[in-house]
């Protein structure tokens, strides 16, 4: 339900780095299915490929052909903008005063539109309303003649959340914001000798790194660059005063696979950590906990320990991949619900059940379920939500609705919520709850779309009015 | 790694007939993805849509708008031939004495070959291999004037499986073979009174009428035909003997989604209590119960409960769905199950786990998984397989490897199975005790793959003549 | 503007067959571009490929690698059931009783009908509608063991047209009906010593044999089968007493090739020639000859000799290939003609031209075409046409409208006919005159489209009957 | 043979601009078929389509619904960087320091690579290597704030040959360079009066107009803007000291439709009348005048008209479409061209022939055409082109070989070229009656191509190193 910008992996000195790339991408396709794409090198010309869909659907023996050399990034996006459109798939790539450069970025730059805007003034152009052109333009406008120097200037004019990859002829350079919002990992293949780098990787998620039998090796810390060249490998700063890290806490939550280390917290273990502190905070008598599938099954087996309430796959998933619905004139209720879940109606009818999901955005797919649900004649039905209520809009890579559509912000109690959704009871964790039983520092986390507290200058009007100004000249 | 032939869905008396065919076949996905078809009737033509590939990708809104009519019949299959061709794919249509004529078929019969020769001696012509075309020439060479008996003499000349639905202008007739090898359900929409009956839905499983809103009305049981047409439903006999029921056992053990009720037994129930069996005749001290997903989830979590083992996700799933390989040169080892299952290091890690799967055929993907999780220095691993040693081939439709390739044929003892497979212990549950503890009756139950009677004249060599037969003078 | 149901394709004996049939299939494109298919075998298997479309765009390398064997058939199709559908595309094929075996076949049955009646009511069964599975049946149900005598026999009972070519896994047979309506020319690759058969091929048209380096040897005559096996060349007769010859003089005046010898003639001289007696018999003072490109263009040519005036090419021909019409909601007038042709200016303002067209049906076209040279202000404009008065429908093989529609038999006179396409006059050639002239033998052709008399018992309403019926329980 | 960069297609003011371009294009299909798009704008937002291949197999109706708006700008492109990359695809389009801009580009800028290295020295980055992003920066960066200065202070910068067009939310700007190299027509729709403009349109060739149904109204004259806006349509020129017209002869020769008026000249005249000269140069005793389709028929034409050797249509043009080469491996000899034309044996056998095409290039093409002929036995071969020979490569759009390939570089006299290509003798057309008997004057032309005499700097080392430069840092 909630969207991210993308998954970035990338892969420095091996033959074939495309193919590499190409099955990191395929793991981390559930971090955005509408674009994606892959840039290679072999030292002397950068090959693109950029396209809509999924990795497996755009991507064919012909395309990763062409793709030479030993190094690549890629990315994988889930697009806003309409299946029609290529304009903002990444990498991007240009040629800049620093050479030819590509760029494949995770997050969102709340400042991007006041540079885009006086480097437009400066007589720049703009080919798409990415983040990723605006950071490729202060490269190339950047006081130095190496490309290190001027991409950590880059890097310093930019607020906001990114982890990103950026390819040359020579060098892959990974980078995190001093904030740390977006995860980003660093493993590698071969001895693991530090001081005999073979081939580096990177992946917006660890457990990627299984895929292509790489090893971890570290977490990309925020205000990190990691540099990779011929000259080895690289750790430098970004800015010189380091902050707090403010990492995005519904990676964790939500977009993470479970079997991910994220932020050195292993996302199998928080969310299980979750429902146990769901299962204390808002105990119920039941006769099973069932868990909205895939998202919610950690948590709810987290529920099912500390309560002791048999844990059972009372809604199993159908896959249903198709893009366009074909349905009866007479509407099916809930037809996207229904195409998604099926019921086993032995665990639900005349049972007393607990529903667990990761988290509620507008209501509306809760709701659906929990009516979906509710026709099979459950005794009660009580509905548990792994995080807290989510009360505010995302300015550092989350697709959330508008604030006023956010459901905990229209309604103020559990009982509101509860009538609204169609549940016996409602529960969420508290943010208290989030850190100080899971095992990570409340401190290192952004947790904004809880409790409004941004950690960086707030540009949201401001941001509103860049789109606005944006779409006015922007090419569609 | 299992392959059946297909699932069926039909319905009867709805306007749109077609989108409903398409909802359910969309369901019944998981029973053959390789080919899929409708064909529709609005009592003058028949409309036929079949093509190559999955419910979603082969239909679009052209092409089911293309299928006009209140009465439609559909068909998922797993096709054997490869990609390039449809000559097998169904439902298969044709012109006979009797009228149009359009029959999807789930099943295989036994004495196809002896028939189709026959059949050609006589003049007969075959387009395909396929055994709906045999029983297309049966209902047209039968001595009656009037569909329904020409269908009944034409199945009265079957032997083995069959979960069928035809299609003519005017009759949608379902049938069951007298040993009822393959499921087939029957349900409504509307009021639901016997005496007024409106909309009538068949589908292979039953819990793919939530999708359409239907309710389940019974089983079409073996031996019996349902006809339905203007005049209402009738219900009459095959043959006029019964014998007892020979049920596919796989069905509840592996093919069946867990939300479904087959052979009056809920799936889930029946995997979960294997679980529970497994644990009580091959218990072992571990920290983790962790299943192989998703078929080996709910028997894992039956093992779970009795065993007081904590169930664990440990093998995430990647929802790969590539079916062109593309990897670097230098292949990644096992590269099949890694693009499918993400270990979760810190749940295996120094731990004793209990991997559960649904079953044991080749060997080679446990082999696999189990070197995967090895990888990852468990202290044990302790294999247990939901259903008893697959030791014989199938003739009523699942396509297991040949009797040489079993796995339990080719080695004797559970120690050497775990030696080859690489786990520290490998418990089967016998053929005993999955009729003794789960509810379900022995007799009513085909177990030949376990135990080698099959129910029927047993038509093996024959059988294998008959495929090199037909290749020599096969049209591919 | 007029449609033919085929051209067929063979070569018997040289490796890699399926290329050679693909490359003569591509120059046949124009006699049917809708569908299109090979069957090839290696004398073990028929391999089969058969889609809707151009042969460029529905065959590829996988396809054409996938029909292997030294012996291969084609066809191409112009389908009249929608593009939805491939169920009457061509080659068809199946397993009968005398092995399996593929026809590709070119004309019509005129007695299709009754036979199809007749096999149904023995209990045969029909997958299409095509005139070649009635064959097919025929050929299984043949009172004879071997395939050459079977082939006689069901030939026998056919009336009507059919150039055909028939494969199986050891011969190509090739026949022509005993009339000989439609064209087929046999060729030969290598040294071509009569007792030393190396490679024979098969084509609808001989100037195919330019591409594939093959020599013409002969036409196969009407009622002649030529027989190709290991045992050499052999050629029969099919029925025992010859008729007189009843060629399709539609062939040389529109769907043929004009480099192409059809029925002994060249189409471009006979073209040339008629262009030269129109001009004779149709007289008149103008600044231009202007063929309707390009099926006009060899008669203008022989009408400028003739009269003298000269030739230009006055209308250009646009290469648009659009299957769907994108234009502006305010409807481009006669859009269809302007995306197809457009005027010189300069070649027609205040001049008098000739306009030359191969025939015309419906008049339709004609009508835009004029209108859109019209707007152009020439002084006069006289319309030509290379061909007789299209009365009636061809029962043959050929598309033509109904007879309601046919613009010759609503309108009596050439000044009717005038008025009606808005053209300054107009002349048809005589039926005569294309017979005395232009050296081909009256006798020898079908010309029933211009005089009602058919060759061949009539069926017409018999025909639409069986239309009717066949529409009733036909699965589309 | 011959590649040229493009054609292009605008309109200003009528609902469904796109549509109306996507028929233009349409018909300037001839000029370019690897890649195609279209831009238009409501006035608020450009919406844009580009894609590879024709333009019908490109857009739908889907795409072009999706661009809205009364003006838009389309571009037919033949890309020479292969088939997978959508790179240089135009129209191009960024948002600038002017507003938002597309540009559709015709032409080769030899001073591009100069101002693409100052313009990176001075920080700007290129996302590609198409002259039409040069044009882009140097609008965003001219010293004026309105588009219409800043345009054409950018084309004051601007060394070569550019006929394009450019569209902002309110603009549609045409402009042609001073020398005016290449063709650009402006039309109208509906009234027709001067100060009364409704629908302004824009075409590479002025026979488009024929199919959205307008009226040529003029060329834009080399030097020339013409401002579309709400203020009505605006003249000026770029430079101020107009020099002499340089346009580009092979235009006549080649590019264009017959149909087409270029350069004030009927290109079905100029065509004509130089068939008449090389017939009156070159005279020969012969049977036939054969063409080499399409291209060579018109000068066909003119030759036999002035020789009063009858023309005739030898060589029959075969419309094959396909991209990959299937063909035995055994190597069928000239495969390319025999796949392309078929000759009419009659028309050649034992007969004297002059051949006419429209030029010679490379010479293989040529080579293998009188091969094919050859083959057929005629008595002799006289080859005359309808063109000077062509001895260098051209910087101002068309894609010739390099100079060392250039036939008539490589030999010296006709004698050799005859011997080379096979031909009986051979004659070309000179300069000087290109000049002096077509009704063109001499001065108004380039014919660098022919005599080296460029008329701009000769940038032709520069160029060659500019392409290496190029292709070391470029993004492929």
């Amino acid at each position: 339900m909630l969207k991210e910008e993308c998954g970035i992996f990338g892969i420095y000195g091996i033959p074939e780095a495309s193919r590499y790339v190409y099955l990191g991408l395929n793991f981390l396709q559930h971090r955005g299915q509408e674009a994606c794409g892959i840039v290679s090198t072999d030292g002397r010309y950068l090959y693109k490929q950029v396209g809509l869909g999924k990795v497996t659907d755009f991507f064919d023996e012909e395309k990763i052909s062409y793709l030479e050399g030993t190094k690549a990034i890629g990315h994988v996006r889930y697009s806003t903008t309409g299946s029609s459109t290529l304009i903002n798939a990444q990498p991007i790539s240009a040629v800049t005063s620093k050479g030819a450069i590509a760029i494949a970025h995770n997050g969102n730059i709340t400042n991007a539109s006041e540079i885009r805007e006086s480097l437009i003034k400066k007589g720049k152009i703009f080919h798409s309303t990415s983040d990723s052109e605006v950071i490729l333009h202060l490269i190339s406008d950047a006081p130095f003649e190496d490309i290190v120097n001027s991409c950590r200037w880059a890097f310093r004019q930019l607020e906001g959340a990114y982890s990103l990859l950026i390819l040359t002829r020579d060098f892959i350079i990974a980078a995190r914001d001093p904030l740390g919002f977006r995860p980003l990992s660093m493993g590698y293949i071969g001895s693991g000798l530090l001081d005999e780098p073979e081939t580096i990787v990177f992946s917006s998620e660890d457990s990627a790194f299984t895929i292509v039998e790489a090893t971890k090796r570290k977490d990309v810390n925020p205000n990190e660059m990691v540099v990779c060249s011929q000259a080895g490998i690289n750790f430098m700063k970004i800015v010189d005063k380091e902050s707090e890290k403010k990492q995005c806490v519904f990676e964790l939550i939500y977009f993470s696979k479970p079997s991910s280390v994220v932020f050195d917290k292993l996302v199998y273990d928080f969310r299980f950590k979750i429902g146990e502190i769901l299962a204390k905070e808002f105990p119920v008598e039941a006769d099973y906990v069932i868990p909205v599938p895939d998202s919610g099954i950690v948590a709810a087996l987290g529920y099912s320990k500390y309560s002791g309430i048999p844990f059972a796959m009372g809604l199993i998933r159908s896959h249903y991949i198709g893009r366009t619905f074909i349905e009866p004139s007479q509407k099916i209720r809930d037809f996207g619900v229904k195409m998604k879940f099926i019921p086993v109606r032995e665990l639900i009818e005349g049972k007393r059940i607990v529903l667990i999901d990761d988290s509620i955005v507008r209501g509306t797919t809760s709701k659906k379920i929990i009516k979906m649900v509710r026709s099979l004649n459950p005794k009660e039905i009580h509905f548990r939500v792994a995080s807290p209520p989510v009360k505010n809009p995302c300015f550092y890579g989350i697709d959330f609705s508008t604030r006023e559509e956010l459901l905990a912000n229209k309604l103020n109690t559990f009982e509101e919520i509860a009538e609204f959704i169609g549940a016996d009871s409602v529960g969420y964790i508290s943010v208290e709850s989030m850190f100080e039983n899971t095992g990570i520092n409340k401190k290192d986390f952004c947790k904004a779309c809880f409790d409004g507290l941004y950690p960086t200058k707030l540009r949201e009007f401001k941001k509103e009015g860049f789109e606005n100004d944006i779409k006015q000249d922007d090419i569609r």
